[in-house]
């Protein structure tokens, strides 16, 4: 009997020369000096740059591409986007001055999110955003604060679909949720929305997020057009954008592959003419975070002790779940699995001979793993860990103030 | 048949007037106002006094009690706690300056943590606090540096033990640890301590924390004493402080209770005079974050909508996981389960008449919850959501950059 043990996807997108991995063209401990320390997260442009032009490639032509700015809010990396994609989505007010900071047109930018306060939806009506409304309260609310402001908000419907997107790492959508209106009570919304006065866009129908499965994917896309098919007839004026969500995954954990975009590709069109039939008018937008930021960028951290406790190596670093909480196991995974992780500046070990070693962070917590029993090239103090898959929900998703250290440094290179 | 079902220890430590939950004498919605807005954290100057008056009535008066900073770093709150316990201990220069900035002789402050840089070793040693020894390099580091800054640093020893905490929340010795030395590694690590010229003060124990069960509190206390009487022997001075560390948990989940002090205070009597006998010269230390000042805490957020999905009410409120990460599941929990939550602005329900609530926060991802299901009084739009048990490991441990919203503010009433 053999069974091999599943291993992480290769990483094989950041150049290696001279055995140290290098971002943007820059060798990683070069990188570390002109940061001015460790750690920090690095994203690199030419990455980003790449795979927006292969999703285009990939995709349909006519499918719009929307960037989701919560998966990485930083400022230039929002600017590099606003040249590359169609749209921006946004979570929050901050997020949305980030957005209109950039040459976006206001009004290719859409702000959901439950909860919104009054503040936040004055906010976006007097930037002429797109309001993704959430609830019938907020659509009453919304319309108020328009009647105030002299102006007509431009509004899209979320809607929760009455379906689930099966195997994904986070159900957005089906059953009981707090986002969106259900799908059976969106026709009487959307009279209502009518009935407001509000300047009705169209529908945004996300049912899940991170997925790796290509059926998952195909499956949420079909049902989504159907609702939404279904919908337009209640619609008070013409779908003129359909956003269908994303739920695209990358992998993370051993055993996980890069998803194939060809079958998606293939629904896509076939499901195009139809849409064109029944939603003439409609833009269809694939909304998309993770998937267009999450491997251009990695997380450095300096090796500052090497120790061994009873038969087991410990590298101890100057960062960790403080900037990098998912890859410490701490933000929404069930059973901890070690992100890919490499010893950037010794990339490959002298005749492959690696050790096991338990890589670990500065806090007084044993919530604080970057890899546990990992076999990786045998380091030392001084030496940088580089976390890859990194460039989605790094530093804005970890509690940076963990223990009161010192936050990390973004840059893009 | 009858199973009940397990509920929430009582929370009964703030004060209800009218219906409404009291935060040091004040009325919630009034402290609303005086903050400005919310969400926020209230931390409850009275009972975190009666909290160290109750502990030092409990245990034997010999025992010193240290505050450990981490569990909550808030400038005002760490000032409060200077005038009530013995000794602080941080994790971090930063933890080291809010403790520096109170009365507290620097002699009595400790910092621990592994991974400490050369620059926070500086920092430590200059000054004069205790540096908690976590490895054999840090040892000749902070030989070498104190050689430079020409002064003795303070050190203790910190011992990764050679027993675990059993059913503790997070074990922190035994096994493979980052933390201390092993300690059948300590003998020698303390001759070199000798040789490398450091002022030595004594031993750090740490075994765990946030443990409920009384017997393994009171065996971990024992094998702590009996470990640190073996290491005595290899010391290069006179143990001076023995800190014990905690472990003393606090209710969080239905089917907990608070630990009872009384066969802890027995034990610790009865090792006293032995230790008293073994170390004459050593001052018995426990250090405690959590059990201070956890449950003289409280998280406040507002209702923002009120909805119906799918026949489960959803009360949607501003602030959510980025402030209060620990009650969403997503810290070290493997499956979630509801902190005490209660509707602070309608503490009881008109007849006893609860809804069943799920509360949530405004993120844009379904890890964003405060509630799961809960019997509650009926609330709506304006009503003040309590998180109880929230005076620890609450913003500083919390991704408050998630989403760009605003952070939470904190008030000491």
């Amino acid at each position: 009997m053999s069974h091999s043990k599943p291993v992480h996807a290769p990483q094989t997108h950041f150049g290696v020369v001279d055995n140290c991995l290098q971002v943007g063209g820059i060798p990683l401990h070069r990188l570390a000096q002109r940061v001015g320390g460790t750690p920090f997260f690095a994203y690199d442009r030419g990455l980003l740059t790449g795979r927006v032009a292969h999703l285009r490639a990939s995709l349909p032509q006519a499918i719009q591409l929307h960037f989701s700015v919560k998966a990485n809010p930083m400022p230039a990396l929002v600017q590099h986007m606003a040249g590359l994609v169609d749209g921006f989505d946004v979570a929050s007010a901050s997020e949305m001055r980030v957005a209109l900071d950039t040459p976006m047109p206001p009004a290719s930018v859409s702000f959901a999110g439950p909860g919104k306060t009054d503040a936040e939806l004055t906010q976006a009506i007097a930037a002429g955003v797109v309001l993704s409304l959430e609830s019938p309260n907020e659509a009453v609310r919304a319309a108020r604060i328009g009647d105030m402001l002299g102006l007509r908000p431009r509004v899209l419907l979320r809607i929760n679909p009455d379906f689930e997107m099966k195997s994904s790492g986070m159900k957005m959508g089906g059953g009981a949720r707090q986002f969106g209106v259900d799908a059976e009570e969106a026709p009487a919304l959307l009279r209502k929305v009518g009935a407001l006065g509000l300047d009705f866009h169209g529908l945004q129908i996300f049912s899940g997020s991170q997925s790796l499965s290509v059926s998952t994917i195909v499956d949420a896309q079909s049902s989504t057009f159907e609702l939404a098919r279904r919908l337009a007839d209640d619609a008070p004026a013409p779908v003129v954008l359909l956003n269908i969500g994303g739920g695209f995954g990358i992998p993370y954990f051993p055993g996980e592959a890069a998803l194939d975009l060809r079958p998606i590709a293939d629904n896509l069109d076939a499901w195009l003419p139809r849409m064109r039939d029944a939603l003439p008018q409609a833009n269809v937008a694939i909304e998309l975070g993770r998937y267009l930021v999450g491997e251009a960028g990695v997380y450095v951290t300096r090796v500052t002790d090497r120790k061994v406790s009873r038969g087991q190596v410990f590298l101890v670093t100057d960062g960790g779940m403080n900037h990098q909480l998912a890859a410490s196991g701490n933000l929404g995974q069930v059973i901890r699995k070690n992100y890919p992780v490499a010893i950037g500046t010794r990339m490959e070990a002298p005749a492959g001979e690696t050790e096991s070693v338990n890589i670990v962070g500065p806090l007084c917590t044993p919530l604080d793993i970057l890899a546990d029993r990992m076999p990786l090239p045998q380091a030392d103090v001084g030496d940088l860990v580089v976390v890859f898959q990194s460039g989605a929900y790094g530093p804005s998703a970890s509690p940076s103030g963990f223990l009161s250290r010192p936050a990390a440094a973004e840059v893009l290179v």
